[in-house]
């Protein structure tokens, strides 16, 4: 939590900023609303190609606001991008990430012990010093025990959960995942909130959108600017949609919860409209990681024309759909080649809000008001990890990559595979291979699929590695890790008795705690 | 050429129908302006998900019309593609194949014998029964004999060239490609009209765009409804750009060559809006086959999510971009599911002009105007073939592939490869592989990438084989192929002496005639 000092820096630079924003009529700092999807791919929405184009209200969002073809995750996975997201600050800093293997991906199932740490500031947290009001509908996904709670790192509102909606459990080996509101849990996926596996069926998208719009209305009539981060699940797998949206898509059940979110955001949208507030609301669209091909074709998306998917730092695993909308302030049908990142929203919700980023940490997000107002570009980085492995940088056009993995050939011969029906010889590899000396380098505009390494001997290759060494130089001499949050795991800490669980009778008895190393395969 | 008769029946119609087409309101019979694009792929739009985005007029074309993300060629290679554009017939029929070998793709290079026979009734030639001008602009590609020459099959004029633009050849092994004006040849490729292969820079779609907007400003003032057929080759290997379009693409040169294409296609649109026509012009755009992935990543487009490109019978090598464009008459912004062809814009263009089809002959076809309309859909099959070897159909959502093979293991280990980065196992196989007991079948809404093929056992693929089954025997049934066009080269018929080289003092002296088999490898 920020300390009293900060808050008072923040209420300090509201006042300083305020004369600026006065200047081009904004009467209070804009409503920021985040639309976070969860496994969704680049290739998910009609705007990118999608050929089946049921994304209507995405696909007119875009034609209304600005869409971001070149967006990344901060993280081939949930957990790092989201804490990412929320901290502008990359998973080795803010401590979402293992040391338990190299280059290994990480996040926050039940059994983990870690969570988001006290000293990070969460968005929500410096937001206050504007005065905003902030929830979070859906997945938290910062860690689960008691002091990794939203509410106790600036969320006003919670309703949601804090892990996947995996299961249904036995709630003997492995409880059922609690469903939250605000402090107290008020039921658990698959008991209180059903998902139908075999149908598919579950009416959370619904829930969480009635959520959604319940919050934008009152903060309307309570005049405060609000924050809400809207971080639906329903494309994560077991993906899901309600009686209505069900069968209706021409791309299976997946395409049933993209539909069903499309027409949730829709709604959202068309709320804003009513309640007159589009001029003052600054909404952007994205998604957490790459489609998980894993799950493809029934529960999994798409990543388009982009190589491999979630868990990948290829352009599969990172690269997001995108779409800025604020009608009035962001320009029209526009479309920006500003490499952009889900850090990015930490810093230009903080930015909208007339409030500047922490300045005694590195901030890896951009304000990218530039970008959106003014179709300004910035030259900057975008760093792809596994674990504390700078695996890759994309820098302009050219994608460096220093070490290539999908997964083992052990667990790729069980089955799992992250690139189905993609193979780039040397380039999709089931053995770590280093390639810090000589790095691969695709150029991402003439080649998306990163199927065609730059010939070594090139001068267009040298002259890339030379960008890319002294930015990537510069990056790894001033990091400091954060402490690795994702570590240590342990069957006691899962949800065995959340806050509230009393008043339910719904409290589960934990078992012996044995901490132990976590184990993460890829 | 039409006998007679069949003319007469034309007008007939022609004057029956004008009464439905003066019921809403059309004083003549619209022009008609097919786009026909040359290699390029599904993905190379903006609107089709392009991650460059560099394709503001065509994205435009789309908004103002409709998109068909679901619209076939009728051969994964150019001159089969092309002859079924114009005849509404499949290769098979109109005798654009080869039977050399077991299911090969084959073309009209400077060596081949065969060409469009009389007995086929051309676009251009039925429009003459409406009263239509008909122009080609760009390659012709149904043989280079001089019985094959356009002006013999319909058109009024030509500006362009019967073959590719391969090239430069020393005129002695092999003459280079002439470029005509109607009648006769005005130059070769490489001489008269350079194409410098270090640099791409080439002048030719400024040509082709100044034919283009000459002929139809012609027939404006003439009053006579125009056809023109913009069969344009600048994304074809060697791809080419005009000296202010080189360079500026995020793509390399392949983009420059789209860029150039997008501007062209920019200023034919704002000419029909200048001239006031753009309600009686009916414009269609699309592509000849899939993106030539064996040219990615500088002189190949994009496939988007599908499998493979060119040359094989995956969605890659066969589905493509497609607009139509009809402000007024067709609404703006609508995207159609209909499994629409190539081979419907012949019969769309009957349609439009009033005229039937030939009743004489199977037409494979579609009205397209009911969709384009009226947003009906129509039940239909799209084939795919190779040589007279059916490959695969798709049926509703539902593609059964009844052979596999993308190219052989002696060809595909000597570098030739239409699958880059792309394997999948018992799909793209490298052997001739026969499943026409069990086809493999997948679903393209839930797969579009060919990735997953239904379970044999499942009621899914139980139903979706009897619908297939059914169809594949009622085309076997009544099937009678054309004579093959595609078996029989020779050195001597080569542009060694096309007509009009006297004039231009440029005729070479062929070599002996000695006809052979023509060699297709794949």
């Amino acid at each position: 939590m920020a300390p009293v000092a900060a808050v008072t820096r923040w209420r300090l630079l509201l006042v300083l900023s305020a004369a600026g924003f006065g200047a081009v009529g904004a009467p209070k700092p804009p409503n920021i609303l985040l639309l976070l999807m969860d496994d969704m791919g680049w290739g998910d929405l009609g705007v990118y190609g999608e050929p089946s184009r049921e994304t209507p209200n995405l696909d007119r969002m875009a034609a209304e606001g600005m869409l971001f073809p070149n967006f990344y995750s901060a993280n081939p996975l949930c957990s790092p991008s989201r804490a990412a997201l929320l901290t502008g600050r990359l998973p080795i800093r803010n401590g979402f990430y293992t040391t338990n293997g190299h280059a290994r991906n990480a996040y926050t199932p039940q059994e983990i012990v870690g969570g988001i740490p006290d000293g990070e500031h969460l968005l929500p947290e410096l937001l206050k010093g504007a005065g905003y009001a902030s929830k979070i509908v859906g997945k938290w996904h910062l860690g689960h025990r008691p002091q990794f709670h939203p509410l106790k790192h600036g969320f006003d509102e919670w309703f949601g959960s804090p892990n996947c909606h995996f299961g249904p459990y036995d709630n003997r080996a492995r409880p059922n995942i609690p469903v939250y509101r605000d402090w107290e849990m008020v039921g658990r996926y698959y008991e209180e909130f059903p998902i139908n596996l075999r149908t598919g069926e579950a009416n959370l998208t619904q829930v969480y959108l009635q959520e959604a719009l319940d919050f934008m209305k009152r903060q309307q009539v309570a005049q405060r600017p609000f924050f809400l981060y809207w971080a639906i699940d329903a494309t994560h797998a077991p993906v899901y949609a309600s009686r209505p949206f069900l069968g209706t898509s021409r791309r299976g059940r997946y395409g049933d919860a993209v539909r069903e979110i499309d027409d949730s955001v829709g709604k959202i949208l068309s709320l804003l409209r009513d309640l007159r507030i589009t001029e003052n609301t600054f909404v952007f669209f994205t998604s957490d990681n790459g489609a998980a091909l894993i799950s493809a074709p029934k529960q999994g998306g798409s990543n388009g024309p982009f190589l491999c998917g979630k868990q990948t730092t290829f352009e599969g695993g990172m690269r997001e759909p995108a779409i800025a909308w604020w009608p009035g302030r962001i320009p029209a049908g526009q479309v920006s080649h500003q490499l952009g990142s889900i850090m990015d929203l930490f810093t230009t919700s903080l930015a909208l809000a007339g409030l500047a980023p922490p300045s005694d940490r590195v901030i890896d997000g951009l304000d990218l008001l530039p970008a959106m107002l003014r179709g300004q570009l910035t030259d900057r980085p975008i760093f792809y990890y596994r674990g504390n492995t700078l695996m890759a940088v994309t820098l302009g056009q050219y994608k460096a990559h220093f070490w290539t993995w999908t997964n083992s050939w052990e667990e790729y011969r069980q089955g799992i595979d992250f690139c189905p029906g993609q193979n780039v010889s040397g380039v999709t590899t089931h053995t770590q291979e280093e390639h810090t000396k000589l790095p691969l380098i695709f150029h991402l505009g003439r080649d998306p699929g990163e199927r065609y390494p730059l010939s070594f001997a090139s001068t267009e290759y040298l002259d890339a590695l030379r960008g890319v060494t002294l930015v990537v130089q510069q990056h790894q001499k001033t990091l400091v890790p954060g402490q690795p949050q994702l570590n240590v795991c342990n069957q006691a800490v899962m949800n065995w008795a959340p806050p509230g669980c009393e008043k339910l009778g719904k409290c589960l008895t934990p078992p012996e705690s044995i901490p132990e190393k976590c184990s993460w395969p890829h």
